[in-house]
């Protein structure tokens, strides 16, 4: 049978002990087949000496099906990276189902082996770009797979803000600060926010103020393509932060506008034929299962 | 200067005092005008003799812009019939500004001498078809503008059904009922049920349970191409309904398929220039204006 | 070793196999015990011939406790006769564990004994008492264990309303009812409502509008000895209900005021030792166990 | 007439425009009636010369009455000092209606002519005391007024942690941190972050999880006299805090105790006569008035 992939990149969570069993595994199984093996440098040392240790934009580069072995959080940090580039990623998780991560630790030959030749499905997840402006000049941005936050540096401290869609006013907001979710993140912080579900093919973003001193506001859906703007207030006494996935954060002061958009990339997503996204939703919300 | 219109139907809410003044007062300010003028039955007799009184399917068929005076409601009455027909739809309110009727009754007379001579925005609105499938055969069917909901005949009386999304099991639900709302919709009941809102160009549904046993269970948002299917428990011992607009009711009994799909029709909406949908939602539920 | 209690009376959902076989183990093992068992007259033909067959009101007047086997909804249609009474009422669950039965069905003889022997929890749950008033005449009224819940007779119908609390106007509302629940109700109709969670000892009555039109409404949490008096609008154009635990019905016309208060009553609610309110409400609600 | 208070001090924010002229105005008025006046030291020198300036501890020992001009902010810095002392406290509101301040700034000496006769309400309102346990020994602790949140130095930032009531395990918590408040904080951060509104006279805490992991988690009323306790994880890798009314802050290590108990100290709040708490809450959250 032809193979599907050829160069296979390995990533996972470094100093982890069920994560280095199943990457030893994986990287004996792969190798055993004649796949061409990279494998990230924090975890390469811990697989062997013949290993071949790269960066992971050279897993990027090299790489035509990149494998994370860990969480949703594992997969949000290699996501990032990887979405520039020409190649297919999927995840194996830690123990529990996550919602990027749906190859079992224990048993992932079988699913694995189908996916290798050609039996998968390929999903498309879209990425934000954040950009912080100040007196007309962009400081700094990043990309985010599943959210961008607008949050003061410390907790329960109000800030306040304005927001544009796509240059048009839509409230001013008192709130601890504002996520900007993508359908992939809709189910995690968002989620917690109390925002709305959005399934991952959908070209839309989701607005969540967060504990807004307004009783009204609510969560608001919006067009993927449009254009997010925050405006700080310049009466913000503390400096505050955009932070992209909860990891990557950028520095914001009062008076700097925020511009969150629709990235150019897209996260190439494999899962297993067969893959239901209902199901992942059922098993980690304990939703109802049929009924007859 | 051309006309943008030239002939016009009047659409009100019957013995009202207010929607009677407005609409005595757009008939003699059309008639000046040389429009050709038609009025919708249930007020014609209302406005004089003379008046060309039809019933709502004539004006779809004769005229290219109706004016309804009245609130959100009368709007969603006059445009499940409209839909069907290549008619521009313009709302007059009768004293609170409305999501759908956004030209002031007072002081209608500059507005709507712009939009008459062409300057205006067009906003398409697309509309709910929902179906009720017995034993495999269509028993019942309507179309909605806000939302098709699922409910028992009485209040507080637990259901059970399965939701299931392009033929996908998603979820079942022990809940009081099921909306499934469109971005008109997001605004009114789905909203009170702790639904997100969607703005008015996205090309998705909401489905809000109402009051659901299980706790995590949330507003999800679904791309509007999609089919929904509720099937209803066989269990169930009462007699159910689908609500549309919260005025059609298509009966429903155990056991019975429920199809909500997005309705091929889409309601002409027009506004004046320089509509702004955030500035009616900020009117309407108090949110912050402009901070600096 | 003394006994607790002397006579007993057994209660549970007619026609049922599993309570069925839970009623007959409990008759004969009680009646081997030599405790004075009465059954009552719905179930009683089912357990054999010799049973002592009476109604609730007469389980009330001769036991000293009630043994109810069901689920809650079984629970809250005997408590709500029985706490007039001077009788204790536990409950062994048909399956899953309940709010307020918390023996177990398969294994009820080891935890009852040692109940039987003394070895128990006392809690005293408060009920309400609703009335409707119309013109000044009180026209009917009834008992909750759970709550009490204005609403129109169909769902989706928004109805209007003030409240008062001790006769201070709280505010108007445009809802689809209005639900005021006790402590004990708190974890159910009001809880998928969006209320806040009440525990049981709490002299407290949580007051949770259904989907309000104002979207800044929400649930308040008043005195238990507060009167809350509910006042429809005459304008209201259909016939309204206020309904007990979601079984009892009482009508209520445009007009009319509903009293909800705390009942004189009190339901003595016997638990086996060491019975731990959080522990259940981790177990119904998925709630996270002991960290570390 | 008999005065109802002899000795007067003033409190307010420095260096604000509004504020000053009203302590002034307010000084000049009492003076005039022969009223002994204080003068926090903060804001004494704003008034004049001749002023007796004190601190506020001072306040507390020589008065007998406390006026307190500003926001609800103000008021909570006082009430956290002069609560343990036998002295009633006033609010004048800086322009808005507060929940604490209601006596209006620009026609107060009708008001408080009438509460300086001995026309006025008095309510208590109970504190938080709030102790940060390691090793088995208090390092810290501090009142509140409104809540006190355990949260992480740094936002978006998941805790984890136990919560005991009475040191019965209710449940472990990932989230973003906690709100524990009192009836008088439920209408402040507690009510943004999804919280029952309790009425003053209420003798309960109200525990809010923010952002909790868990989606079935909501907030729930426990009894005032509570022992609340939060373990915090040993495994959360940072530096966490207590926030009291979110301007004290207490340093927490992973593995510390917080204790939150009622105080023993209650704010003496004064209110002119006819004071609706009801009256405040439509106001400040735009509830519907009268219908009829």
């Amino acid at each position: 049978m032809s193979k599907a992939f050829h160069t296979i990149g390995l990533i996972g969570k470094p100093h982890h002990p069920g994560t280095h069993k199943t990457l030893k595994r994986l990287h004996h199984w792969l190798t055993m087949q004649a796949y061409d093996v990279y494998v990230e440098e924090r975890v390469a040392a811990e697989i062997g000496p013949q290993t071949k240790s790269v960066d992971l934009l050279q897993i990027g580069e090299y790489c035509d099906l990149a494998i994370v072995v860990g969480g949703d959080g594992n997969m949000l940090g290699a996501a990032r990276v990887l979405a520039r580039f020409d190649i297919g990623v999927i995840g194996v998780n830690r123990g529990n189902l996550g919602f990027l991560t749906d190859l079992p630790p224990d048993t992932f030959e079988e699913a694995l082996g189908k996916v290798l030749q050609g039996e998968y499905e390929t999903e498309h997840r879209f990425l934000l770009e954040s950009e912080v402006h100040r007196h007309g000049e962009m400081k700094s941005s990043n990309t985010a797979v599943n959210e961008a936050v607008l949050h003061p540096g410390k907790i329960a401290h109000m800030i306040e803000f304005e927001v544009y869609i796509d240059d048009k006013f839509m409230y001013s907001q008192r709130a601890d600060g504002m996520i900007v979710s993508t359908p992939t993140g809709s189910t995690a912080y968002s989620l917690s926010a109390g925002g709305a579900i959005l399934t991952p093919n959908l070209e839309a973003l989701i607005l969540v103020p967060m504990f807004p001193h307004t009783l009204s506001c609510r969560p608001i859906v919006v067009d993927a393509c449009s254009i997010i703007k925050l405006v700080v207030s310049p009466e913000n006494g503390d400096a505050l932060e955009v932070s992209c996935d909860g990891h990557v954060t950028l520095p914001v002061l009062p008076g700097d506008e925020i511009i969150v958009r629709r990235s150019k990339e897209r996260l190439r997503l494999i899962h297993p034929k067969g893959y239901n996204y209902f199901h992942v939703l059922r098993n980690k919300l304990g939703w109802g299962s049929k009924l007859f």
